[in-house]
């Protein structure tokens, strides 16, 4: 078994020059948020959820980006609804969030 | 099938107060020397190898630490030999390298 049941890793990467990267578009808010959430729900640790932040994973122009592993399920997201959708469905249930997977 | 078949991530996280981490322990030249690595293989990229800086991973005193993913394996390391073992054996043959194993 993972080490974590569910590793969500936040690419929170901050690009020069204006070019598209997930830190311009709220990544790392959302992130918190996120991590937050997870503890309030009481899935956050070893065996459960963790919540990482990680360097470009060279998917800039698709993104905000996550991915999920040990699935290797990858969203986009545009707000803490979105996150909670992830959360919800996928962290808690084990189901895909297709309207947000790219 | 996974966006890469082998996603390696780094913990770089740098903790404050002479605590033990993974960025004290050499990890942000080594994920270099990974990149680098995996560059000069030519299996770096969509479908292949990524190499990814990651935050705090939450496994700090065994350190320093990095998670290949999606199979899930922990590996800690010295120094460009041990890199250059979990490259040969595990990133390009898929063999785990049970004595870097945490």
């Amino acid at each position: 078994m993972s080490y974590y049941e569910k590793h969500v890793f936040f690419c929170t990467n901050q690009r020069s020059g204006g070019k598209t990267c997930c830190a311009n578009s709220g990544s790392i808010e959302m992130r918190a948020y996120a991590k937050k959430r997870i503890k309030e729900l009481g899935i956050a640790g070893a065996g459960r959820v963790r919540i990482n932040s990680a360097g470009c994973m060279d998917r800039c122009e698709e993104g905000p980006v996550i991915v999920v592993y040990p699935e290797g399920v990858w969203y986009t997201y545009e707000d803490e609804a979105d996150i909670d959708e992830i959360i919800e469905k996928h962290l808690l249930k084990g189901q895909v969030v297709e309207e947000l997977m790219i």
